[in-house]
């Protein structure tokens, strides 16, 4: 069992995916808005995590529809930016509906084969024209060199494209796993998080790619926090197109392997989004230790992540350790404060509840990087977790107080 | 039964209250950052209500303590801003015992008759000499005029002391509540939240007292947030003299009467609070109607209430009912977006979960005044709730980037 390494590449580095990618005029500013992601292997297997916020988007409906309605089988997702079609009511369904329906019958297959997702603007109609008067030259422009392009295409507030390509052998044999997401803003871990579009040309069932999808995601996407809104449209998708000759079966440590994979790909991406977070200069990593069991290190871990105060603290590189301790407070999990040391990526700011005396200018220095790790050590148990986020900054107020404008 | 009005007054217009100011050098930048309240009446009855965070700092534990082991009879309350006395382990709690005792010996009378408070930052120690120098000059100055200058001696982030004093008639006497808050930033209504500190010459029993307390706290300060940050310090505390010869008794509608006064105060300064908000330049009330119940709405409320994209859309005076919308979908509570109506100061911009097809101009004009009404209609039940926050702005991030250093 060999393990899995980054490798130059795109979403349409496994094989069996095709891609491109379109300006549909969706997205205000112009520039490629629109893809379309394929599969040519017609045994392929889906799989999909969705939020679970209560006015979930009309692409995410409908997903979750075919999903469930193909048993995993479907071939192709279409994604546009600058658009959520969320609150956008029956005319959205349609519209979500339609794109399915047009892309389906160009590619010759079913319309239930066929995903779909958004992200953009809540509350405005999706021009459905804008998207099928796309889709032939979408479809016609279909190549495997095509994902280099994706990234870009689903952008919003990012400011960098995300993604990230693994490899690794079975029996001398190259199977590839490629992920992109987008998301800046209205990121919350309590859901799967924002857009990421992943594919692999291992040979899995839809039970197995299900199952692995799920644990992958519950600790890279929704071990992720920007400002604490979840959005309407979160949307994790697999294609798996079984065409590198690789198969995981059950009964061998198959599934494991590329469960590692697959969640070493989330975790890159899931920082990736953290680090991008809207105004962020910094990753931020929270980590807790010897809390009573893993629910109260995972509550006080989020309670810090999602703090203003902490993220305000840490963009102005100042040791405000007392604002961690209130975070952790606060939290709702049971703890000693006076057990408890704080770090800054190892340097001490705490120790047993107290101020730990340390040098300011050295501690401001520590802030002052790209990465930061706040480490909370409580001495009470086992409990463990890890969460990311970032800094909170000036340009997070700018960037939302005119976003739709 | 009179109605309680409005009247220009201080902490000390009830009858029976003394108060001092002083200086003594904890609050960076210098200027009044000590007070001392003390009520003559030797009978007089308190009550506190203190925060739920876990790192309680040392003067909530020791006025909490106070409180229990006189049975709500202690006559003075200690408060100094600039440092928070909270993780600062047992030194702390000393300096807080310590105040108290000292207090207590210059005004004769036991050290659990004294109460303490303080607020400012967390993790430093607070220097003993500092307080216990300037408690003989406290007690000398103590006069029925000093409430004047409470307000502005315990103001952290304030721009604005914040105090209200209400004044009723029973039976052809006058009757006296006063109140004095401070509080900007760390300010989360999961918990009594902030300093306050009221005063009434109302005759009323410790029961009755803390009864009423907490009941308009609950419709008061905790529904307040401003940034979702729960203090380690949250104290409200409240004396009644009994010197105005009217005393509430059960039985008569004298409770009730008491506790209306009560929550219009408590009401009063909390909105004041919520619009000094860091780096605030609105006073946002959230209002939810037609929930299935009062803890959906509540829940509603306090999601969109928490939003950062809602806050920041506030401040951008961008009409993004999307953003509340998505808010109210993550919150946990069970409604169907597709009933729902939402209005910003009785302007729909949404109406049955669809764009009202509104005015941009003017919308963005309603969200350009200094009072914002943000209202749902569930139309799914009876279910209410209103919460009070502010927009969020660059200068709240500007603040608290700098704010122990």
């Amino acid at each position: 069992m060999q393990n899995w390494q980054p490798l130059e590449g795109s979403l349409t580095t496994p094989r069996g995916f095709r891609a491109s990618t379109a300006a549909a005029g969706i997205k205000k500013g112009g520039g490629p808005d629109l893809v379309l992601l394929f599969t040519d292997a017609p045994e392929a297997v889906t799989s999909g995590v969705f939020t679970r916020n209560l006015a979930a988007a009309a692409p995410v409906i409908v997903s979750r529809e075919h999903l469930s309605r193909t048993r995993g089988r479907c071939r192709a997702v279409v994604a546009n930016s600058g658009n959520a079609n969320a609150c956008t009511g029956r005319a959205g369904l349609r519209v979500a509906q339609e794109t399915a329906r047009a892309t389906a019958e160009l590619l010759n297959i079913q319309p239930e084969q066929v995903l779909v997702a958004s992200t953009g603007v809540i509350g405005v109609p999706l021009p459905l024209d804008l998207i099928v008067s796309q889709l032939p030259a979408l479809v016609q422009n279909l190549s495997p060199q095509g994902g280099a392009d994706v990234a870009r295409a689903i952008m919003t507030t990012d400011t960098v494209p995300k993604s990230c390509v693994l490899r690794s052998e079975r029996g001398g044999t190259a199977v590839h796993l490629a992920g992109v997401a987008k998301g800046a803003g209205m990121i919350h871990p309590r859901m799967a998080t924002m857009l990421a579009f992943i594919t692999t040309d291992l040979g899995i069932g839809p039970r197995m790619l299900q199952d692995s999808l799920l644990a992958a995601v519950k600790t890279s996407f929704n071990c992720l926090t920007v400002d604490g809104d979840t959005s309407t449209n979160d949307t994790v998708l697999a294609l798996a197109s079984g065409l590198s000759g690789v198969a995981a079966h059950p009964g061998n440590d198959s599934p494991k392997w590329f469960r590692e994979g697959l969640t070493q790909l989330c975790q890159t991406l899931a920082q990736m989004i953290a680090r991008d977070g809207e105004g962020a200069k910094k990753l931020v990593t929270v980590e807790v230790y010897g809390a009573r069991g893993p629910s109260d290190a995972d509550r006080i871990a989020r309670a810090i992540a999602n703090s203003p105060l902490v993220k305000t603290a840490v963009a102005g590189n100042d040791p405000n350790w007392g604002r961690i301790m209130c975070a952790a407070g606060y939290s709702g999990a049971r703890f000693d404060p006076y057990k408890t040391d704080i770090r800054i990526n190892g340097f001490y700011l705490c120790r047993k509840g107290l101020d730990a005396g340390f040098d300011e200018a050295a501690a401001r220095q520590e802030f002052d990087r790209k990465d930061v790790t706040l480490r909370l050590d409580l001495h009470q148990g086992q409990g463990t977790a890890r969460i990311w986020t970032c800094d909170f900054t000036r340009d997070y107020i700018d960037i939302n107080a005119s976003y739709r404008t």
